[in-house]
């Protein structure tokens, strides 16, 4: 079988994303996929030899297949960096740089020519500066270049359990808000839409029939009745109501810290939370370091690292790749459509 | 060396409190303490017949000594109920009676007649509802009945990790508040109380020396620098700065699933979150159903069981008393001051 191909956007150049390409490129573990990064090839060059990685940069034209994945070969399509990339120096010479890798894996994916985009961190703020002054994350620009309204953030790792792996998957209804405006931003047709995307997702690239999902309250304990916040009641419960008589399987809303048990996780396919800090400290605890985050919603499939630049580390060799690898696995089985399953 | 007396309240008598006090005083599993059950004699010798458990109730008088646990035997300070008590069903007529075995246990810890109170499940609602409309909850009657101002609520569990056993101690700077009232309840004069009678009570009562204490954000990635939210910049991260040039150790404020991995727990005796669904989901996967709740700042010791009354499980011996062996636990390790350290 022909394992897909999966465009590796290299991120910023100052960063350990680089790095990261070049280790699982260097490394004898098998990859998932014919990966294939989309950076600038002499950045790569110079970056291996401060790696000490013997690598072979193998520039590939528009159009020329992406060969199967050899330890010791990293094809690259290339992208030209704008000003010289050091290690730990941000440039916002070279914003305008790590957008063009993006989209050159967006149109990869869009014309089949790729199976699937991994993206390796970029750093917003210097993006920011770099003239690009509503730049607000990876996921908005994906959103944009597709032409979609609404994304899914879902964050996924398994868990080697006595019972056998097993995934946990956790979405957001919010994602990067201040605390105090993310009780406003819970609306009804907001997590309509967001469960659709969820529900539609985990059936088209997880092969999940008839998902399960669970919902977490917004306040402490679900609200408790009423006695700690009325959003589940005037808001979430009705929504679960009215998708539920429309056939979907939804749990909730429940409190968060029942729910991220494994009484309740047992037979879950995925868990929203309505909030980043909701969700994701428990799923990074399970996950140690080993989590992939996932944009649902959109045409292509896209997955990355759960990390940052780590501007610190990068041509250090000392970057971890755990999540990254992660990121591979779960982009070349959404991109075959058999999905890690449940 | 006599082991510390628990007295071990059995909370509302129609729920699971009585039946989790005989099951443990049934099991041939070593006690902690000399455990004393805080109720009505009837009530619990009608329970171990519903549960098919051989127990000697012995109701001991004031002052008399409490012996030895031993298997099959369960020493009890009397209380009377007010009504008679059926396994599922609320009664109000009986509000008054939990709270006097409430009462009954705070005055012989305040006595030293016991080292050490263990707090079965209540339920809220029935309390107020039997005309103590002002109550609110365990941990403040145990505030007002200490006259403090100030506590703060520690759940804590232990993990058998391939290093040895591992604490987790979560500690919360606010409590049981809807999610919208959170951000304007995290305040400097708040934080810096919470701060102090955590860091003395991991000292005092865990033998932590110069106990170091891992803060969280409250907006998602700590704020990322003032672009998700200004309180890290504005209100916590001044408070840590004042509190740790009065020698505290503190790390912080540090985005909460970035603090809760494993390599940024290693060496922090206790995380504080900002509020309930920031912590206690990790920690109650992380625990299992094992973890306890401690109320610190108060002149006594007080550990809980981390979960509720369980209606529907009272009467039939499926209780898990796991949690309330947890919290009999913490509370002898803190009742001798030796604790469970680092």
């Amino acid at each position: 079988m022909t394992l897909p191909v999966l465009a590796l956007t290299t991120g910023e150049p100052a960063g350990i994303g680089p790095d990261l390409a070049l280790m699982v490129a260097a490394s004898k573990m098998p990859l998932p996929g014919r990966v294939v990064a989309v950076g600038d090839p002499d950045m790569l060059i110079e970056r291996a030899a401060r790696l000490k990685l013997g690598i072979d940069i193998l520039v590939l034209e528009s159009g020329q297949d992406v060969p199967e994945a050899r330890p010791g070969v990293l094809p690259v399509w290339p992208v030209a960096l704008r000003a010289p990339a050091l290690p730990g120096r941000l440039d916002p010479s070279n914003a305008g740089y790590v957008l063009a890798t993006l989209d050159r894996a967006i149109e990869a994916c869009r014309r089949g020519e790729a199976g699937a985009m991994v993206t390796a961190p970029l750093h917003k703020g210097v993006i920011i500066e770099g003239g690009h002054a509503s730049f607000t994350g990876h996921t908005e620009y994906l959103r944009d270049a597709c032409s979609v309204d609404d994304v899914v953030m879902m964050l996924a790792t398994r868990l080697d359990t006595p019972a056998g792996v097993q995934h946990l998957r956790v979405a957001l209804a919010t994602t990067h808000l201040p605390l105090r405006e993310v009780a406003d931003a819970i609306t009804g047709q907001g997590l309509t839409r967001v469960l659709r995307i969820l529900a539609t997702d985990l059936e088209r690239h997880f092969g999940i029939v008839e998902p399960r999902i669970a919902v977490c309250g917004l306040n402490p304990h679900a609200g408790e009745g009423g006695h700690l916040g009325r959003e589940e009641l005037e808001v979430i419960a009705p929504v679960l109501e009215r998708l539920r008589s429309g056939g979907m399987h939804l749990d909730g809303p429940l409190p968060a810290d029942t729910l991220f048990t494994p009484r309740h996780l047992d037979g879950v396919d995925a868990v929203l939370a309505m909030y980043h800090d909701q969700g994701l400290p428990v799923l990074k605890y399970a996950g140690f370091g080993r989590a992939a985050n996932i944009t649902l919603g959109l045409p292509i499939v896209r997955t990355s690292v759960d990390h940052g630049t780590a501007l610190d580390l990068a041509g250090t060799a000392t970057a971890d790749t755990g999540s990254l690898r992660v990121a591979l696995e779960v982009a070349a089985e959404m991109a075959t459509g058999r999905g890690t399953g449940r």
